[in-house]
């Protein structure tokens, strides 16, 4: 990331530090993100029914105003935590509100981690105050925010967005997130942060918020599992402009956070634990956009295509053979498949071609096209998702113990 | 297997041969069962919509009466193969048929392999000639046919029963399988292949068969990919007793058919790729049958639950998570868990466990058993699936090439 091309939303502040959730490690693991002034907030969650203790809180509490910090800690999602649980997500709502001279209902709070394990909240009244000591805002503070709601992620996970409205005011948008695995799209499928200082009223921060996880976030997946703890915030502060963005420069606004969801969402699957391919998984021509999703999430989360691709294997009858089975009606004499751009297979006939050039095209390219052309209607999705490697077996099978 | 408990029904030969399927292979590819009088087919199939050419084949004949012969390749799935494949699926039964005496209406095929690729006609010629060469009677030929329809199957899935019926004839089943991989329940999940000596009308042969497979077949999993392929056939022959079964004698016939496919579906995950760990899944208390089908069937597919069992590594809230992430309604403060019978979350609240011992007792034992009680209604099912091994990532990243 360059720094010099990253744009910063104006009034706003930010912090990751260590306050040792896990004991004995040094990594940063809890982050503040502070608005000067009282912010619109959006959120969009996970609909996992066992969601973690700061999704119930927050859920309740917005779209709404007045919100001026979202706390996250990594190491521990407060999940199936019980009423403790929720008391404790109450709790670090409190330490990070009052750590800024604000309240537990300014807050917004995030964890993610393991999940079953109760908050430890002596830690995170420490890292409340350290975070707040420390806050500021430069590129190298957002970075470390950044950094601090990571676990297994291995590469930072910002963009940000400049654009000048209609009616002449310059706006910014930035975006953090995390997430390696229990990546599977439903609503939103991992923690993210985003900050504007745009001016939105609450329902309009909420619906183009989204509509923008509806293309992005909902679209990818690494193994499938809708975790516990997906939430997506979105901060709007106005201080750029304190009137709040109606008719085209909302849509406006809603089309430059489309665009820089869109570069964020694939960089969580390219993350993917263990991934060695990102694999973008293109529908046409299916009966509608939901029929289209389902189609693509199927091979998307379909352990026998994910390792086809790992091992550079151009078995494409498991491509096809998983959007049989997912219930979406279709014509099979109609369906052709391109992976990479070779026409393996066209309605419904199998084409010869070079094994080992396509084999060689998957093995050389980290980007992985996969294209499957319907004929039953105008459905069409993008869909992002990892290969499947031992290696995220072996980081899977020992994670906690 | 103990041949000498192996009961085998009257009037059936097999024989299972290598035709070179897969060119310089010298594996057995090419099995016969033969009924020495025509006999009731009934059959239950995939519902993949790509499904295979012999599906179609046999999916029109069934359930109905005069089969003689059952034949059946590994090598080559024929599907995806469009019209050239349902060509060559009738020409294999026409070459199966006349191979015993027979025409091809009495013949009903299966494919299993690579999917994609045509049948080659001339090893199916050949095949199905020397295995009629071959037919015999004993324990040793049905273990070769069983063989000869296994790919990437390590271990042997043959079972059988004895019974006298309450009218006082006695009779026998039989049944081989394959499968260890594309395993995902919907219909049936892989081959199968029943005989029985009993006398059965078409319908009633079709009503037990399916019965039998929605508690067995279709309660399995390796990592939930309906095959194009899946078929489970069920030959009656009225050897020991040409009197079609009927009320209690029928309802006895279907009861021990369910019990035998008890112990024959388990073997496919127990034998999954890579697998090290069956795992038993219960769930009880769910809101109903197709609900608790769907926890349990969330929970075997997980990759995250999976590879921790793999990793022996008892991180129960991934078991939690997955229930949740699937639809069914229910009350997250009403689950509990039990893992190898230690209760870790009880009533939505984490319990203290040893997490050495837990661990333990997943490394040291083969089969894991995974009890999820929820207080919603009378749904309950039991399901079977593999753990997720670095070794299936292996074994399937590299498959065609």
């Amino acid at each position: 990331m360059d720094e010099k091309t990253f744009y910063l939303p104006k009034g706003y502040r930010y912090a990751g530090v260590n306050c040792g959730i896990k004991p004995g490690s040094k990594k940063l693991d809890f982050a503040l993100v502070v608005s000067e002034r009282p912010a619109t907030a959006a959120g969009v969650y996970t609909q996992n029914l066992n969601c973690g203790a700061p999704v119930v809180y927050d859920r309740e509490r917005t779209p709404g105003r007045g919100f001026v910090v979202v706390a996250t800690d990594s190491g521990c999602a407060n999940a199936c935590t019980g009423k403790v649980g929720l008391f404790n997500a109450r709790k670090m709502a409190e330490y990070a509100g009052e750590a800024v001279g604000a309240t537990g209902d300014q807050a917004l709070v995030m964890s993610t981690g393991v999940i079953g394990v109760q908050l430890p909240m002596k830690a995170i009244a420490i890292g409340a105050e350290r975070a707040a000591a420390k806050l500021g805002t430069s590129y190298h503070d957002f970075e470390k925010a950044a950094t601090a709601i990571q676990t297994t992620d291995t590469r930072l996970k910002v963009v940000s967005r400049q654009a000048t409205l209609p009616g002449g005011a310059t706006i910014r948008l930035a975006a953090m997130c995390k997430g390696a695995a229990m990546i599977g799209p439903n609503m939103a499928t991992m923690l993210v942060t985003i900050v504007t200082d745009a001016a939105l009223d609450p329902e309009d921060a909420q619906t183009a918020l989204r509509g923008a996880v509806d293309d992005t976030f909902n679209c990818i997946s690494v193994e499938g599992h809708t975790s516990t703890s997906d939430t997506c915030i979105l901060l709007a502060n106005g201080a750029a402009d304190p009137t709040p963005l109606k008719g085209d420069s909302l849509k406006f606004f809603s089309n430059i956070l489309l665009d820089m969801c869109q570069e964020l969402a694939p960089m969580i699957p390219n993350d993917g634990e263990g991934v060695t391919h990102l694999v973008t998984i293109d529908v046409t021509g299916a009966p509608d956009r939901a029929s289209a999703k389902l189609l693509a999430q199927t091979v998307a989360n379909d352990a026998l295509v994910k390792t086809a691709i790992c091992g550079a294997d151009p078995n494409w009858g498991r491509v096809v053979s998983a959007t049989g089975r997912c219930g979406v009606p279709y014509d099979p004499a109609k369906v052709s498949l391109k992976i990479n751009g070779y026409l393996l297979y066209e309605n419904g006939v199998p084409q010869s071609f070079n094994k080992e050039e396509v084999s060689n095209s998957i093995r050389s390219n980290r980007n992985v096209s996969v294209e499957l052309f319907f004929q039953e209607g105008d459905g069409k999705i993008r869909f992002w998702t990892s290969d499947l490697t031992a290696e995220y077996v072996h980081l899977n099978a020992d994670y906690t113990t």
